[in-house]
Parts: C-alpha cells; structure tokens; sequence
C-alpha cells in the first residue's frame, strides 16, 4: 500500500468524465487542484462537436469510450442518479475501474448489488454513492455510531437549494419559475447538541423557503396555499413562500450553495456526555461533490491495484486511501 | 471482510485492559457499552489483590498476560505516553493485537516503526495513536485535505485541561496546586471560518487561564509574572491567573472536559470557497478516548482475521471497519 501511495510520482492518475454538465465541469476544475491526476478526455452523448470543454481537454463521443479503454485508469460517471447512473454504473463497470454519486438513498442497497456483481465479474472496482450526502455525511454518521454507541444522531441539511422541491414548486399551476432553500432551524440544532437526545420533529428541524416567478395573471394566494400544503413535500414543515420577478431570480437565486450538519451526543457513563459535529459549509455543492469524487477515484486505483474488487462505498474507504500524500508523510505531519 | 462484520453476533470481541487510572477505567466503560465486546481481565503492574474493578472483573497482574494470551483477542495499552507505551506497545505487540492512544506527536514516526517491526515479525495487528488526537482529528485533517487541496487548515483545543502547562505550574516556585486551561479565541475561529485563509500566530489562536493555590506567605505577584513570561509554555499567549483555595480547587477544577476544532477552507475554483469543520465537545477526555480505542480494538480484530499484520493508525481504518454493524445495515441504514 506505500508503495502505490507514492505512484503519482511516477505517472498521474488518468481520469476521464462521462456526462458534461455541473458536475462534470466540477470534475475538470477538481483534477485541476489535484497534481497527481490528470484529464484524459470527456465523453458526451451529445455530439462531441458541440460541446467545447473549459480545460480544453478533448471531448469524445461515448461511444468510443471501449476504444479508449487503456488510456482510463478511472471514469468518473457524472450523470442523474434517475435516470443515468443505474444503467450506466454497472455497464461500465464491467470495463473500467468507475466511480458515481448515486444519491437516491432508499435504491443504494440495489444499486450496490449491480454494480458489485459488474466489478467482480470483471475484476475491476466501483465507488458508488460518493459525495457529502450520501458520502461525508455517511462516514460520519458511522463514526460518530462507532465512538458514542449510546447516543442520538441528527442529520441538517442547508442552507441550500434543493432541486427536488424546486422542481415540484414549478410544477404547480401558475409557477412560471422558481426555486426552494431548505434551511435548518438553529434552536432544533441547540437542541441536538445540548446532548439530551431530544425527539425533532419533521417540523422542527427544518423550514422551508421559497422565490417564486408567477405566469402573466395567475392568482398568487392560490399559488401560495398550493405549495404550502403539498404533501411529502411541504405540508409537514414551515413554508415562506416570496414572489419575485424573472430579473431577481436570475439576479439574485442562480447559485448552487449547499451544506448542513451532522450532530451525535451520546453517554459513556451516567451523566458524562459527548457532542460530535461535523460541518459543511458549501459554496458550490457540484465543485465540492466533484472534489471528492476525484479524491475517491484515487481510492479505486488503489483498491484496484491492490487487487480489491467489487462495489465499495466511502464507508469503505481509509483516510490514507483518499490522500495524496504517502503513509509516511501522513504519520509525521498529519497524525 | 462481510462475514466478518457479522462474527459478534457468534461471540464478542474479548479485550483486556493494561493500566488501570484514568484511560482503564474508560476502557471498561465503554466495553459496556458495546455489547458486541466483552472484558475479560484488567492487568495491572500494581498487587493486584489492591485494585478493585468498577465492574466486577477479575484483575490480575501483567506478569500473568502471557498465560492468558488464548483468552484475549486484543489487548488495550492505558499506559502514558512518555513512559510506558514507547516499551510496552512493542513488547505486548510480539505476543497481542494491541491498541494504545500514544499522544506524543513529534515522535509517532519511531514508535510506529518499533510496533511495526515487532507484528510484523509476529504475525499480530497494532494501532497506534487511537483516540481524539492525535485521532479524529488527525481523520479529519487528513480528509478535508484531500476534498480541498487548495486550502488552509486550522486544529484549536478547548476549552480544556491541558496536562502538561498544569504540570508546569506546580512547578513554579509559590504554588502549592493549579490547573490551566486551554480556550480557543472565537475571533480566530471565524476567521479560519471564514474561507479567506488567515495566517493566525500563536498568541491570536488560543489563550490560557490558570486557577493557582498559593503555598503559605507565596507572592501572587511574583507568581504571576513568573507563568505569565514561562518560554515555551505560556510567554506566547495571553496568559490570566486567577488564585483560589485549594477547596475551590477541588470543588470545580477535577473534571476531565476537553474538545476542540478541525477547520479546513478551500477554493475549488476562483472565489468558489468552501468550509469543512469537525468538532468535539467532550464531557471526560480519558473516557471519550476510551470508547475510541474500543471502536479501534474491533478494526484491528477485523483487521487480524483477514490477515493484515503489522502496525496501523487510524488514517489506515475505514469507518466500516469501526463499526459493530454489518455492511449491508451500514449501506441501508447510514449511507
């Protein structure tokens, strides 16, 4: 193992991007900040002649992507998690060593299983669910279980736009645009660190806000009671709901902010108690989502090298493994 | 490595503590709250039949470890680190998988090397430095590193007792008795928040208070002046003394309460920045670490079982490897 975390010394990390839009573009400017890899090419399913890449590294059609084969040490698959990952992950993993954010929770136990069956039939190696949530977030949600076993954990989300309640905002009669924030409710995090484990209700823990553009005419009272009592979207919690213009929205709502916490408090004996806190503060949640993905797929070359195949997740994952840095350094100047 | 993860539900993980101050006592602690572990003696160098365990357990004296070598399968080292872990974490790792929580930074590159060398040579698995720091916070510094390589990191302690600057004072002429605390400066923090990467001296980053007992007919004055300009411990930070009696000592200043910051910021391109923060906010310092070493006497377990001998630290562990729960719950329940 101290061996390969040496490796980029020699030859940088071969990384190529399947699927060219935010975090994609993410990936580009990520392997910019990270010397010990490189881009070797972007793949689209769009004409490859379209597309021109702000790296200027060369863009491929997908379909040569099996030609292109032994110039890949890792695919980095930057497509939805509807549509695109559960067929894309397992079939290139039966030919590249792959890396995904598959991000729909309650589907990652199948995803896994494909993918998994994939990477061992061919001897290569995947990471899927890779990112801050799932990812960081799930790391630490494990490690914060592991250290403080008699405990509570809770898990925020925000400030930051989530797209799939943006989506169902425009979606609603007489919503010509508009966008959601989900945004945590400082006192429900007081509570969960005052490490008394206490019962935070849907409503509690997070509110909900929204800007929304009208079309030409519509009635914005009935706009307003349509959102506010959607259900599983947002009748169970506090919703603001702001109307805008086109202009503002595009002025004033077009970043992709994102972030949240993870808080456990637990006893290790009668009335001795612990808070662990972990904190994201994002100003692009594709950059950031991008900059682990290419830390994970320095994880996957090494698995892959060191023979370990199949489906990993970053529950799998060392520290060491994701660091560029060799055992050595590590231990004398990050322990 | 599957299988694995399921074995405690056949039989627990059988630890044995050596040393038995502070850090054992955790250790027991922590052993009941995981029921997937079980304690199976305290060694101590003390008469054994003068040590009573909290829990009932027979204590036995460390000239008898080696007898019992069949019965444990790790076995966890409560000594110092200036003393007893540079020679007893080699010698117990010829014969145990170990664990130890040696916290003298500058020298883990030695020790490593010296634990090494005897599992290695002894087919045994060790872990060194386990614990909150050297530990999660080296996890932490590690791991934001790798997600922002282009950024700036910061590690504040406190509020806490720092062992050694209260060591220091006892040493000071006049002083019957004191303790010092270590308290991060909020403004330094949210500038190391705050994205812009501040260069942040000593003194601007942590300050200290000490809470002295004078010896009859002392000068507080004099004593003052005499920690206040102390190299090394204190002449860099600002430095208050309050002196109180030795029952106000007692009464206020014995508990263990320790925590402290990992702040890392970077850009993942021009002017997109980002935060990562990991805190601990920790109630007893020996009995946090405790229930550290436990998670870590399960990896290294793990880690035996499927043939990986030799010396570890924590940045070698992954999260999976920390915790009682099988993969498969682990991937539906925490990912």
């Amino acid at each position: 193992m101290e061996h390969q975390q040496n490796d980029h010394r020699q030859a940088p990390l071969r990384l190529a991007i399947v699927g060219y839009g935010n975090l994609g573009r993410g990936v580009e400017k990520a392997v910019g900040k990270n010397p010990d890899t490189a881009l070797v090419g972007i793949y689209t399913r769009r004409g490859p002649a379209s597309v021109k890449s702000a790296s200027g590294v060369a863009v491929h059609a997908v379909a040569d992507l099996l030609a292109h084969r032994k110039s890949i040490d890792v695919l980095i698959l930057c497509g939805g998690s509807k549509d695109d990952l559960p067929v894309q992950t397992p079939e290139y993993a039966r030919h590249f060593n792959v890396v995904d954010s598959f991000d729909t929770h309650a589907r990652i136990p199948e995803h896994f299983a494909k993918v998994d069956a994939a990477a061992r039939a061919s001897q290569t190696t995947a990471l899927i669910s890779a990112g801050w949530d799932p990812g960081l977030f799930s790391v630490n949600r494990v490690m914060s279980d592991a250290f403080l076993p008699d405990g509570a954990s809770y898990t925020f989300w925000g400030k930051g736009l989530s797209q799939g309640h943006s989506d169902a905002i425009r979606h609603v009669p007489g919503v010509a645009a508009g966008v959601q924030y989900t945004i945590p409710v400082a006192e429900a995090m007081d509570k969960a660190r005052s490490g008394l484990r206490p019962e935070l209700s849907t409503r509690e823990k997070h509110r909900r806000e929204c800007f929304v553009v009208l079309k030409p005419g519509a009635d914005a009272d009935a706009v307003r009671r349509a959102i506010v009592s959607m259900p599983n979207y947002f009748s169970d919690y506090d919703t603001t709901v702001h109307f805008i213009s086109a202009e503002v929205l595009a002025r004033d709502h077009a970043g992709m902010a994102h972030g949240g916490f993870v808080i456990r408090s637990g006893d290790t004996s009668d009335k001795v108690k612990h808070v662990i806190e972990y904190r994201l503060q994002l100003d692009s949640n594709p950059e950031f989502t991008a900059s682990v993905l290419v830390a994970g797929a320095r994880a996957v070359h090494r698995l892959h090298q060191s023979g370990q195949y199949g489906c990993k997740t970053m529950l799998d994952l060392s520290p060491a493994l994701l660091s560029p840095k060799s055992a050595q350094e590590l231990r004398a100047n990050y322990l």
